[in-house]
């Protein structure tokens, strides 16, 4: 197989999800780091070369370079048991991770990257402004998925599939964001599952 | 075929990406329409049957229901020419459907929906301190395609795919939301090939 490197912030989630994929596939990465709050994403070599948007992670594969955090997943986990082969549970799977990133990452993620991360004395006055709104949308996405997970042990289907790997990689750490997990029973059933998978590593790894 | 039923406001690039992808591979779509201006997505009935998330487009295939837009299109042209086989190909069509949610929808759709739907009257404050950052980010993301797309015919590899007709749906109509189409010549030409498709059925279709 070609050389997979990631090109990431370790804290961020959407790496974390990356390399969570590989660990439960057995794949190895290696790993270049970039200081988001100092732009290190942002300079023109990284424009040029690795992603013109400007963000990480970045998988790159040999010379080619894939952004896109739920897209890496998808190239990693082809035609392993984190992709179903049913086709609506396979649309499904991805239904969940578009909602992962309209949804869930935009609030539950940016309050934590905001509170724990950036701090919030350091945010501008239009961030400040959707703080509100986006605790608020943060529960409600973290209310769904509690509500969804009710009865069931993993988010599509009767697996475990990319779209609970790519949930988890935001959910896990949501207190850090002032999220109260305890307030969601089948979530925290469903992380100690997560956290069972063979090959499991943390977000600290 | 089971019977497929678009839930959908019409005006909504989201509900319209489903509609042309549905076009291009020759299936019929039944239409049911909610006015999302006066809360009909919102309705107990709406949530408990259709989508517990409160929003359109859910496509309905049979008795089971599908929301988020692109899932939906992958449904619909599950093994067709619109999805490249190659593993690189594929994911990188993911890629640019997972940052047309992410980078492009949240700012080129959001302001067309306010300046045009909502009108910006009736934004509360919050909305109103948005507007300036999303106007500047939906610019970076039309430069950013438009960019990629110089001397490219289409988003991903050599030929056309939902990574296109996904981008499609809110870029034509971008200049509704105060874009100026006429700055991004690549993309003008893009546009341009998609209305010659084969079954093309315009928005307001």
């Amino acid at each position: 197989m070609e050389t997979l490197i990631l090109h990431e912030y370790a804290d961020s989630g959407n790496c974390y999800k990356i390399r969570l994929t590989a660990a439960l596939l057995g794949l190895t990465l290696d790993r270049r780091h970039y200081d988001v709050l100092k732009g290190e994403t942002r300079t023109p070599a990284f424009l040029a070369t690795v992603n013109a948007n400007g963000r990480i992670p970045v998988l790159q594969i040999g010379t080619r370079f894939l952004p896109e955090s739920n897209a890496a997943c998808v190239w990693l986990a082809d035609r392993s048991a984190l992709i179903p082969h049913d086709r609506f549970d396979h649309a499904d799977m991805l239904r969940w991770m578009f909602w992962e990133q309209y949804s869930h990452e935009p609030n539950v993620a940016t309050v934590r990257f905001w509170r724990t991360l950036v701090g919030e004395a350091a945010l501008n006055d239009a961030q400040r402004a959707q703080i509100a709104g986006k605790v608020q949308a943060g529960k409600a996405a973290l209310a769904l998925m509690d509500d969804h997970l009710r009865g069931r042990r993993w988010m599509v289907g009767q697996a475990v599939s990319l779209a609970d790997i790519t949930l988890y990689a935001y959910t896990h750490v949501a207190d850090q964001g002032g999220f109260r997990l305890s307030d969601y029973p089948a979530i925290q059933a469903w992380l100690a599952r997560i956290t069972a998978l063979p090959g499991y590593v943390p977000i600290t790894a």
